[in-house]
């Protein structure tokens, strides 16, 4: 399978040699490195190039981009070497000095965000969210299922796991109010998504099929999608989400290969409609992934979101983000939407769990949850099948709600 | 007022002194220089500096990505500087070997894109719109004169001004048809905008004031956000337009200083409904700007928008974009959406200009146009009023339509 490494490592770590997650971290000086995880411990990667005699500029950056950016053959030529110092008891004397315990470093966004897109794959969050936000109507729109809806997020406002989300500030009107008021969001929400980081760019003009998925996306990790219900109720007729979303999204530090997902490919759910050629994967690889995310709020487990649930899959995604045309750039980075499941406990935002705040939430020290409260935490975290029934380890998203400014 | 250039310029150039907007340029080398337009050249800042021992980073740089960063004063510091270069005789020894004819060097997209968000500021515009594809609803939606609707469009689909646009393909889906079909846009179309360009940053959690605009915003163009009309209305419900706007943005070489547009500031329409503190500029400096652009196609002049009728102004969308604490990068964008007068002869599309089809434009050559044909080239460009009765140029922004691939 993947070997051995000469780490102490249990045989069933989540950060073994099948997984091999890249992020970038700092020590005490401040210096953004480039690391990969091998169980509780962080391998400098620029450090380990330097002590193997290895000259790759891109080991030497302060974040994945241009790593991103020298596309496949490139990173599957790097895991061979990362496996290889971390198997061969050869490398153990040049490598061991350049692992830091987990403990005693920082972790940072991995990668500089060029463009970002979220999804609305999950058929039972579309249905859910169509029911509150547009009672009367169909639960989905007529395109959804001819299409993976998506819509454009704020870039910029992406933010590394455990960045401190300050309740935002934004006009909200309740059914009931004449006008609008500006104040602290009252309907604070998570959304537990999927997230793909891209990888090799495109020329403009040039779709990416089903078949190229893996040459243009580099891995997988978890998303936190915070979102201001209401906010968002009220300005996204027309033109769809804006600020209601575009305060922070948080990203979990650890970016998993596509190769370490082998196992927890899966094949989508049945298709309702025929799909356009462009997006029919019947006869495609299938790139549905079997992962179980976690959602906790102060520790207690609220849902168990699967994303092998997801209507529409990552390659359905990019496929038609880029039929137009559209261009893609190293850096990249493109989320599923709320994973939510058809049972209860696998709801993926608060709004669904809490039905619209008319089911609050117990938690087990007494108090009741529609939305978030300041001081809330929010942990998501997500394994998937590994080789000989080990788990891939995805890590965790985590932040915590500060009141507003 | 802003003196005379020892250039042999004519007074009322709308590329005088003062303009000076800045770009990106090559000569035959390749290079990417930052550049300053005077009359029909272009002076050469990094070469100008170092023929005149100014030592500044900013100037030697292949994108106004760093200088964006530096911020107002330093803005204004470089502007006192070049205006120094080109009026004082005794700097015209040092200056002059750094002009180059406009016509030998070509010109880029100025600025690498951070976040790019699309307003929707026209009430006629939005009005029209409405109409067109919310038949039977009221033309505005209930926020439209609370805040100014905006979205986030694809930042990595910007391109200068002058690139060929390749016609896209997509899902459509005509009322009529059972089932959406892929292939070209059939209905392609075009928005005249006025984009700003942002900027010193911002730190997560820190609202921009209306005041603060000068702050941020450096400086002003045009835009030409192509829209695939057919495309957008089957996929825009519910979370907004996507790949009916991604697969180019047309962005004009010239960035106008907000310095050079003050004689163009003026008191935006009277508000029809109380605003919200954050967005009410009753009492502020105002910061409606006087534009007139001019769509032409094939040479025929269609439109003339004029961007003093928007509802919303530029502060007024910096200051809600920024509302929820959202950061601003150097590199951000925004653009004010399609701008249309109340006239039929002011209106900045086609789907408006020829009412969906309905009502087809009759060409100088005998042709008629709905929406746009490949091989059609659309030009569209401005002017401002400067000091003393002259006109500041804000330049053009063109594209050609090149057939699907």
């Amino acid at each position: 399978m993947t070997g051995h490494t000469w780490l102490d490592l249990p045989d069933d770590s989540p950060f073994g040699l099948a997984n091999l997650p890249y992020g970038v971290f700092s020590l005490p000086d401040g210096r953004h490195r480039l690391g990969v995880r091998i169980g509780d411990q962080v391998l400098d990667l620029g450090a380990a190039a330097r002590a193997t005699g290895l000259r790759d500029a891109y080991l030497d950056a302060a974040s994945l981009t241009p790593l991103l950016g020298a596309g496949r053959p490139v990173w599957t030529a790097l895991r061979r070497t990362v496996t290889g110092w971390l198997s061969d008891p050869a490398h153990r004397p040049a490598i061991e000095p350049q692992l830091h315990p987990l403990a005693e470093v920082s972790l940072h966004l991995p990668f500089e965000p060029a463009d970002y897109v979220d999804f609305y794959a999950s058929e039972h969050h579309a249905a859910n969210l169509g029911a509150l936000f547009r009672p009367g109507s169909p639960a989905l729109t007529p395109n959804w299922k001819h299409l993976p809806i998506g819509y454009h997020g704020r870039a910029g406002s992406l933010v590394a796991s455990g960045t401190e989300v300050v309740r935002p500030n934004g006009q909200r009107r309740a059914p009931e109010d004449e006008a609008p008021s500006f104040g602290p969001s009252r309907r604070l929400d998570i959304e537990a998504e999927v997230g793909f980081l891209v990888g090799a760019p495109t020329e403009l003009g040039r779709p990416v099929s089903l078949a190229e998925f893996p040459e243009h996306v580099f891995g997988v990790c978890l998303v936190n999608d915070w979102s201001a219900r209401d906010l968002q109720a009220w300005e996204y007729v027309p033109l769809g989400p804006f600020l209601g979303k575009s305060f922070a999204t948080s990203v979990s530090p650890w970016i998993v290969p596509l190769e370490a997902l082998e196992q927890a490919r899966t094949t989508p759910p049945p298709r309702d409609v025929p799909l356009l050629p462009y997006l029919d994967d019947q006869d495609a690889p299938p790139w549905g992934l079997d992962l179980t995310l976690e959602v906790r709020l102060n520790g207690h487990l609220l849902s168990r979101p699967p994303a092998a649930s997801l209507y529409w899959t990552a390659a359905q995604q990019l496929a038609h983000l880029t039929a137009n045309g559209a261009r893609l750039r190293a850096g990249d980075f493109f989320a599923s939407g709320t994973v939510s499941g058809p049972a209860h406990d696998q709801r993926g935002s608060l709004i669904e769990l809490a039905w619209n705040g008319t089911e609050p939430i117990k938690l087990p020290d007494g108090s009741t949850r529609t939305f978030l409260e300041d001081g809330d935490e929010v942990v998501i975290s997500a394994t998937a099948p590994g080789p000989g029934g080990t788990r891939i380890g995805l890590g965790e998203v985590t932040g915590r709600i500060l009141p507003a400014a």
